[in-house]
């Protein structure tokens, strides 16, 4: 399946709705708990998610425009929600993310691209020479990527309780493949 | 984190909603779309989901507070759903999905379990003797089971359109971790 740009802008303009439906409200005992050592919890995934609409997908996106093979991105600091999720709640997060997403949508949206502009170039400081085809289509894969982190971690909690069971859940077997 | 009969409710609640702002009028281009050979896509995991709310959770629930360990389960058919989804859109699995597990839910309160009852012990065909609390347990685990391999599943698809970001991204390296 290629790249298409309908395609991406359909599954980003659902993910916030998807994490609402899944944490909103939901008791602190699921989304407080994390794998253990420096591992995320739910709390730390939308935080994480905010600082990618903030400073990641859009920034450059506008960098490859402007900018083409020239000026490298920007390096995505991975803790860098720590300090921004400081002292608020899920649900403020969750509204956060939400809304910047809508916007970076909007702009998006706006950019009317074509073809011959998503194989523009830019310049990834550890991955070299990218498109812009592939940092949209890798902005869909990143939210699945901690949809998927979040679906595992859930069910962490739940690994003891589930008795025998555990064999046959694909999901407890899951160690995670990447860092955050 | 032991079980905790209101969290699991709260989470069992949350899933259809989950599933419904994921993939409700997604392109098919994503929903119909698997992981190669016979595995599954999204319209196969949710037609699953429904399989087991009308044969697996509930129905094992009561022949465990009927029957105890006297009368194995039923084995669960992984398969059950495809002569039950054959025809249907999307959109009407994912609205009967939310019927079902409401109807479930409604009918699990109304038992209103102490944890006494949650010690009953039933059996499982392959799996021997289980407790009441682990079935429900397991409930949730494998709803986060079929999230955690949507997601995975939709990833899938943009394998390539990713470039060279596929190695930053857990999903794309996660092969599942059991039959569905």
């Amino acid at each position: 399946m290629e790249h298409n740009l309908q395609d991406t802008i359909s599954l980003l303009t659902r993910i916030p709705a998807t994490f609402d439906a899944l944490l909103r409200d939901l008791p602190e005992t699921w989304t407080l708990r994390n794998e253990g050592e420096k591992s995320w919890n739910a709390f730390d995934v939308v935080g994480h998610l905010i600082h990618g609409e903030r400073t990641d997908w859009m920034p450059r996106a506008r960098t490859i425009l402007q900018f083409g093979e020239t000026k490298p991105f920007q390096p995505f600091d991975r803790w860098g929600q720590v300090r921004e999720s400081e002292g608020k709640s899920l649900g403020q997060l969750l509204d956060e993310f939400a809304h910047l997403r809508k916007e970076n949508l909007d702009e998006l949206r706006a950019f009317n691209l074509r073809q011959e502009d998503l194989e523009r170039r830019g310049r990834h400081p550890a991955l070299g020479v990218v498109t812009l085809s592939e940092l949209l289509a890798t902005w869909a894969a990143h939210d699945l990527t901690h949809l998927h982190q979040v679906s595992r971690v859930l069910a962490y909690q739940y690994r003891e309780a589930v008795g025998p069971w555990s064999k046959y859940l694909g999901v407890l077997q899951c160690a995670g493949h990447s860092s955050p």
